[in-house]
Order: structure tokens, then C-alpha cells, then sequence
């Protein structure tokens, strides 16, 4: 899920974004050193193409505002024949979410609908990638207490994870101290782990937040930069941010974060794929904040697209991580 | 509700006290102005109550931890007889508490339980005080979205207050844009309310944080200091103040809150009381941030009572508002 203002694409938008590179580069003659100047992003097109494409070999792009509009359901053009004809180079496509709602298996089913495909071993949502990190890296051997999404509950199944919590909270719900200290609460819970939830009810901030006072019981988030989202005038949907941030109020703690732009997300990543080369890696996203500011923490490169969250004033306004490359969209490989 | 530590009341207590008040004098001694000097909190006790009991007519009273140990439950030897005390000089005892669950009936009823009595219109539960602001003050004129307690549903339907939401949201758990933005909205909010709330749900925030996107709707907080509360070993109970958190983050906004130690409380209970005279005032509480803090903002006396949230090391730690005057315990007064 993404955050922010979806982008005006128009047929000036070419324009506006050289109009707006020449005024950043009069600025930063102006007042930067040479080494600032040439770290300030470049536009991709027609003349730079070939040499971005062939600097690559790991193509990571993010879903939501890259692969289709924000809204989840509009496709964006040309994105199926832009991935098929990275594909088609032999490149090595990861798919990097911090969607949270949907497992890798959804993801594929998706994908296949906006006409492309990928090695479900090739899709990184953030369910899948909090199981690699509660399986694989913290190695948590217990049970936990997972407030989280169907595609979490999904991921955590089919990697063998004991958790419990998932749905709607089974207790009744109780202003009275008495009621609250009667809720069934399991003995040795190793890890609290907080993504989206539907179901998110104050008997669960008040399970997790109590599972945390045991100093052994680590606590992680799926992410934690996307807090709400417009959905329509006066539709604010609160996302796992706003929930995560509840249960780190309640329990004073703060939480572990897998998601973007948290460098753990690629140690997950490459967890699955040690055949991953940082220099030959490229991260493509719409989100300056989570996208742009991932690559950069992991010392990757990126490309920032103006198809989602964040544009181009965004970019120039100097309170967002910068990307290495711009484009409008991710189709314009196609114009190689 | 009350936050924090409950201190051991001993027989050591009043050397101990005496102990760190002379370590507090020195320092102050050396390193501080005379004025300063002057503002350290004083040790009530026998040779000065009759002076502190004759500088005052008005009495503010916290409830939770000042009337009652802070597991609402168990008496404090001799408070009853205490407010029967103040009483009998002729005393306006005025029972000012941030707890939103209670409505002030059920406060008068909790009172004759341990005791004492008061006249309705002498306890500001924050429900209450809420309600006032809102009728009184804001003179909101219109329809109010309430996330809250069964006590601000009653003082809000005593009022005269037109407000929904209160319990359980009747709308079916969803992660699906199509289904959040199916959702019953209705016209016209003027006020999204916020306190205490057992139902506190993921639709809730939603919806809170849909209907605060109108400029022109309010955002009231009953309270907002008390985040979480340790029940037990292991149990740690959210209160208010995480769930105000969690619509503020969602929302992107901040609310006005009525409670301690936000000086509207006291415009609040001024509406009803014309007759108070500041200076003639004094607050009595266990808690130094919402108490003691109350006190200091809205510039009157304190006593701070060792009775509930904080203690002596809290005081002198610096981090905290500090009292005009110290007693192990409202209690006390009996002593003179």
C-alpha cells in the first residue's frame, strides 16, 4: 500500500520534467560542489537507455504505484511488455512489496492478470520476507503472536511458523480490569509480529502489548513508513503504520522493521538469492520515502517513476532520499 | 486510569521522605536563587496543615490512586474520613479525574461505596468535562462520531448531545478498498470524539480518520497522557492515550484535549463553578504529570500524594512538574 498523491501523467509531463532538471542543475551550479552536481538524478530516455540497462543484471522493482497505479487496480501501460522484455534480456526480475495484505502466491495470480509472470520464488511481499526473517535470520523457534494480514498468516504456514492471533480477536471485549486479567494468554510466546489487520481490536493492542513485557519476547513489524492512505475525499484508510505505531505506544517498545526502506528487507532477499551482486542491482519504485530511501540505505542503485506516490516536486523539495535515475514510468524501457 | 509504579507505603516512609527533602534542600542551597528555593515542594505534617487547610476553600481531588490505590479496588485507610473532614470546615470538594470510563453517577455511586458522598455536580469525570467542552464551550451544533467509553456515551446522552459510533462497529471486517469505501459515512460530522474505547477497531480508525479529513471537523481527545497501564506481571492494559495516538497518526492530525494536565479541563469545570477563585484553589493528586502538571499550567496550588503513580524519586528526579506541597496521603489532613 502506498501513500500520497497519485501523479497528473500528461503529454507536457516530458517537458515539465526537463524544465524542472535544468532549473535543479542552474540551482546546483550555483551553490554545490562538483561531487553534489553529479549525484543529482538523471532523466532516463532514448540517449542513456541502452548503458542503464546494461548496467544492470538485478532488476528490483516495487508493485503498488510501479507495477499498477496506487489504486491497486488500474494497470499502467506498457508495464506486461516493459517486465517481459527485461525478461526477455535475461535479466534477474525481484519483485520487492511492503503490501503486506497478499502472499507471493497472490502476487503471481496478480501479476498473470496484468499480463506478465515471475518464479513465485522471485516475489518478495513483505509477508513472505517477515517469515524469511522470523525463520531464517532471528531463527525463532517458539511460538508467536501474530497481528496480522491473510497474506502473513498465509507466508508464516507455508514456512512452518507457530503463530497464533490471526482473525478476529476471540475474547469479549471489557473495559474491566477483571475481564482483561481473565483472557487467555499463552506461555512462551518468543516473537509479537504487527502487520496490516483488518481486525485490529483493542483486545489485541492489550495482548500484544503485554506479551512485550517480557524482555525475551522480540518484537517486529512487516513496516512502518506507509501510516494511511487517501482512498477518495474524505476516505482515509489507516495502514500498517498507524497500527504498528498503536502497538509500540502501548508497549513502549520499538519494533524490528523488515519493510522498505529498512535495510533488513534485502538481507532477506538475499537469504533466498546469495547470487545477488549490490553493483549490478538496480531498485525501480514510485515511494522517494520507501523505495528510493531502501536503495540508498543498502548502498544499491535507483531508479525514482512518477506513476505513484511521490512526483517530481517531491523530488526537488530536498526532504526525500534521491534517487540515481528518474523516469515517468517503468514502460519507458520500451523506448530503448 | 493511572499510570506508573505503585510506591511502598512503609513505616520508613516519612524519614525517608524527610531524608531526600533535606538532600533536595541542599542541593537547592548551592546551586539555586532564593526564589527557586522557595518554589520546592513542602513536607505537609502536623506543625503546617492548619495553615495549608486555611488557604483554601476549593479542593480538586484525583480520583484513581488519590481516593483509591490505583487498582480502583482498594481503599486508602482514612480517606473517607478525610472528605468528611473537608466537609465539615465547609470545603467545595470538587472531584476532577482524566478516568473517561466512569459517568459521574457512577462515580457518586463508587464514592457511598468507599464511604464518602459528594453532589453530582461536584465530580468532573473527563466524560463529563468532555461533554461540557463540547456543549458549552465549542457549542458544537450538529452530529458527533464518538469513540469511546460507556461513561462519555451517558454524559453525552445527558447533554443532550447528538453523537453514534458508541460499541461495536457494526460493519464487517475488510481489507479491501471496495468494501472500506462501501461503508456507511454520514453527513454532517461536526466532531469526531475520542476517549476510552473497549471496541476499538480497525473500522473505527478508519472512520475517524475518513471523517477528519473535512477541515471543518473537530477533533477532541478526552485525554491523552495515560498511554498504558501495567495490570499485573505481564499484563499491560492501553489506555486513552494510545488509542488518541492511533487516530492522530491515521488522521494526520492533532487533537484539542479536554483532560489533565491541559488547562481546558479547568475552563470546564469553571463553566459550572463561576465562583471559584484561583488563589483560593488547590489540586490534590498522585500523579505529577497529570496532577501536579494540571496545577502548574493553569497556575494554581498542589499538593502531590504519594498514594498511586509516582514517588518521592519521581519528584526529585527533575523530569516531572513539581507540587507546591507533598503528603504521603490526602489522609494526612487528619492529623492536625
Amino acid at each position: 500500500m502506498q501513500l500520497g498523491h497519485r501523479p497528473k501523467l500528461s503529454g507536457n509531463l516530458l517537458c515539465k520534467v526537463v524544465s524542472i532538471m535544468q532549473i535543479d542543475t542552474k540551482i546546483t551550479n550555483q551553490t554545490h560542489t562538483f561531487t553534489t552536481m553529479a549525484s543529482e538524478p538523471k532523466f532516463l530516455e532514448k540517449g542513456n537507455l541502452s548503458g542503464f540497462l546494461q548496467s544492470y543484471d538485478t532488476f528490483m522493482l516495487d508493485c503498488d504505484g510501479t507495477l499498477w497505479e496506487v489504486d491497486h487496480i488500474t494497470a499502467i501501460p506498457g508495464i506486461d511488455k516493459a517486465i517481459n522484455m527485461l525478461n526477455g534480456l535475461g535479466k534477474r526480475i525481484l519483485f520487492v512489496t511492503n503490501n503486506s495484505v497478499h502472499s507471493n502466491l497472490n502476487y503471481k495470480l496478480k501479476f498473470q492478470n496484468f499480463g506478465f509472470d515471475a518464479p513465485e520464488d522471485h516475489i518478495f511481499g513483505v509477508a513472505y520476507a517477515t517469515a524469511v526473517y522470523l525463520k531464517d535470520i532471528a531463527k525463532i523457534d517458539g511460538l508467536i503472536y501474530l497481528v496480522g494480514s491473510p497474506g502473513m498468516a498465509s507466508e508464516f504456514s507455508k514456512a512452518g511458523i507457530d503463530y497464533f492471533g490471526f482473525g478476529a480477536d476471540p475474547d469479549k471485549a471489557s473495559w474491566d480490569p477483571k475481564d482483561l486479567l481473565e483472557m487467555e494468554f499463552r506461555p512462551n510466546v518468543k516473537a509479537v509480529v504487527v502487520g496490516y489487520d483488518e481486525h485490529f481490536h483493542y483486545n489485541k493492542i492489550y495482548k500484544a502489548a503485554s506479551y512485550l513485557q517480557d524482555p525475551e519476547c522480540m518484537y517486529v513489524a512487516s513496516n512502518d513508513v506507509e501510516i494511511s492512505f487517501p482512498l477518495a475525499p474524505g476516505r482515509m484508510q489507516p495502514v500498517t503504520g498507524t497500527l504498528v505505531k498503536t502497538v509500540s505506544t502501548a508497549a513502549r517498545k520499538e519494533p524490528i522493521v523488515v519493510g522498505k526502506p529498512h535495510p533488513l528487507f534485502l538481507d532477506c532477499v538475499m537469504k533466498k538469492h546469495p547470487e545477488i551482486v549490490k553493483e549490478r542491482t538496480v531498485f525501480i519504485g514510485d515511494s522517494l520515502k520507501a523505495d528510493i530511501g531502501f536503495a540508498n540505505n543498502v548502498g544499491i542503485d535507483s531508479a525514482f517513476v512518477l506513476t505513484g506516490t511521490h512526483n517530481l516536486d517531491h523530488m526537488n523539495s530536498g526532504e526525500f532520499p534521491k534517487p540515481t535515475y528518474v523516469m515517468k514510468s517503468l514502460a519507458d524501457i520500451l523506448d530503448i
